[in-house]
């Protein structure tokens, strides 16, 4: 596929055979490795790390990954088809999760032993955003009120963490206080999960704003992962670090909002800063030397403190696919169609393993398969699918 | 240089101009780098950050990275020259250290900013036993008896810290306790510092012994950096994971040991695992494919949780140049010297900075430079010159 002159007249011609393959790689590839190893039969919930061939390496069993899995499988029944086998398999995962997930004080674990046993104390609020995303599309899939109760509470429970920033944030002394780019992307969508609860628009109008007023830079042409709590920068390594593929991900939730308020005229302003992460993150995180996108990126090109800063990440690239094709969407910008193609090129090119099927997650600067695992204590069944899913949805969309 | 056939004449022929490298390595480019660019003349203490051309990136102050620094200037002060001006730099990191760099209750700080205020809470015991080793060297150099009792305390919090490691694994809830390499690793090392401190011998003994026969399992040919308390294996990433670097590293603490007892009989079973550590890490961390040692290893090959397992770094070739050349030297066998070689040509091709001097820390696979910075949160003056000045000793002692 290329972009180029013409280009939305070309996406009508190609959207047919693009929503093809991005339906066939979701339903006939993707969700038939995950069903077919990541089950546990014999302690419930999921294993998470699989290698290459889907042998499991590690039983350890991580609270926001069990969530994930939970939430797309339940997602796919919810809005694809109601196939009982994805029914089944959300049911595993949230019953391993009720039974072993939650603290005595409604928090969740982030790391379990197989048989359920915690490892690890709760961290952060992302195991309970996941756990609300889980429970909310599982609710809908089975039509159980006791879990989108829970949820709610579970909503809750965030809320709660986030007045008492000093709790999570264990090592920190604060003498330098730092906002974290990924604390309201995950709020944001966490609110589009559960539109339920009383304080759920209140959560994403002030998401959006924070993302797009505070951590997006126009002047800078970047978005800043950690910024100081006035929106100000910080000349220092934190401070400087840009994460291309978090922005483009953001970028794509906001669109998705302004999308669900139907493009109103009066949130325009909204849109065309949420563009603009979209342009700004593919013109700090594209490899013009190898293709791609780059993991991190320091602002003022100076050296970064993550080693993995030049690898290629397979969710890097799905977000990037989906926040270029709604970006298309939003604005008719054909411009947002050419990067889409950029970005669709190489990523199908790179990351799919024609042998044992599902996609490799890592991946070196020339795009040469770092790491040949399938699952790990990152990687799960949520960014691909996620990705394939919505934009197999807009294909749809583009075709009628 | 190549290893090979009559090694050990060869080294004795060798050994001269060797030892020429490495002196001017040390004291012509190394040292100098960090003389003229790390020292703040503002604050006190050092930079850490520093890019290619010694530029500061980052004003954070590391403890342990302060302490290293110190340790290294006094160390060749008290062992090579006295030369002023490394009285003066050491000088200049105790002061900041002894001002800013403790809690009340006698722990030493992560983190500092620039001026001194702390960013993160006290962690392990890692920073506690750098400033040990600094505090000592210090003491020496300046004649300063208080630093020596301060060091002795210091150490005296050390063991105490490790009575209680609850206090310490602040995530971890225990269900699954583990033993990490790195714990007798620095007490080792801190006590060969400390051998004033009463207790410093019975530390030394223990650690050598669950180095010996708690990680390094003959039988697996492998020294792995976690195992069960009783020295068992556990088969997950965290059980499987082998660091050749830091086995090097560790074989060389207690072969020094083995010398500084003027490699007694009664330890030649202690020497044999030690040998056989330098050989089995050299076995599972060479890269056949591109040459340099690989971070990371799966001792089953399976795949890492490290993403950046594949990368080459200027500490685990430094640790790797020594422990060959000690291992030459304590057994005789030419194997450890072509061993030398291998990993001297490798490294001495790779890792320098003809252009501006130092060397780089982070090569790809393929032994390109993936991080340009010469000075970072983990990367100070300590790893290069130690190994040049204990590897330009022991070149001095072989002429002989």
């Amino acid at each position: 596929m290329a972009g180029g002159a013409g280009a939305v007249e070309e996406l009508l011609l190609v959207a047919t055979s693009l929503h093809d393959l991005y339906r066939r790689t979701l339903l006939d590839d993707v969700m038939p490795f995950w069903l077919r190893h990541s089950l546990d039969a014999r302690d419930g919930g999921y294993f998470n790390c699989l290698d290459r061939d889907g042998s499991v390496f590690d039983t350890d069993k991580y609270g926001w990954m069990q969530a994930r899995e939970v939430w797309t499988f339940a997602r796919l029944y919810n809005t694809v088809e109601r196939r009982p086998e994805w029914l089944e398999a959300a049911r595993a995962g949230v019953g391993f999760l009720l039974e072993h997930g939650f603290t005595r004080d409604g928090r969740m674990h982030y790391r379990l032993t197989r048989d359920g046993r915690p490892v690890h104390r709760p961290w952060g609020i992302f195991t309970e955003c996941f756990g609300v995303m889980a429970l909310a599309q599982w609710a809908r899939a089975a039509g159980d009120d006791g879990a989108l109760k829970r949820a709610m509470r579970l909503f809750d429970t965030i809320l709660a963490l986030l007045e008492k920033p000093r709790a999570m944030a264990v090592h920190a002394y604060g003498v330098r206080p730092m906002e974290s780019h990924a604390i309201p992307m995950m709020l944001l969508v966490t609110g589009q999960e559960l539109r339920e609860h009383p304080r759920a628009e209140e959560v994403i109008g002030d998401s959006i704003q924070r993302i797009l007023f505070k951590h997006l830079h126009p002047e800078e042409r970047a978005v800043f992962e950690n910024v100081a709590p006035d929106g100000s920068l910080h000349d220092s390594c934190e401070g400087r670090c840009l994460n291309p593929g978090h922005a483009l991900e953001s970028a794509w939730f906001v669109m998705e909002e302004l999308r669900h308020r139907g493009f109103r005229p009066q949130d325009s302003h909204l849109l065309e800063r949420a563009l603009l992460m979209v342009d700004v993150s593919m013109e700090r995180g594209w490899d013009r030397e190898h293709g791609g996108i780059l993991y991190f990126v320091d602002a003022k090109g100076r050296p970064l403190e993550q080693l993995e800063w030049d690898m290629k990440l397979w969710w890097v690239h799905c977000e990037a696919l989906y926040a270029t094709l709604l970006a298309c969407r939003a604005s008719g910008d054909e411009r947002y169609w050419t990067m889409f193609g950029q970005v669709h090129d190489w990523t199908f090119q790179h990351f799919p393993d024609p042998e044992f099927g599902e996609w490799f997650g890592y991946l070196n600067r020339r795009g040469e398969v770092a790491l040949r695992l399938k699952g790990s204590m990152w990687k799960c069944c949520f960014h691909l699918p996620r990705a394939l899913l919505h934009c197999m949805r807009l294909l749809e969309e583009l075709q009628r």
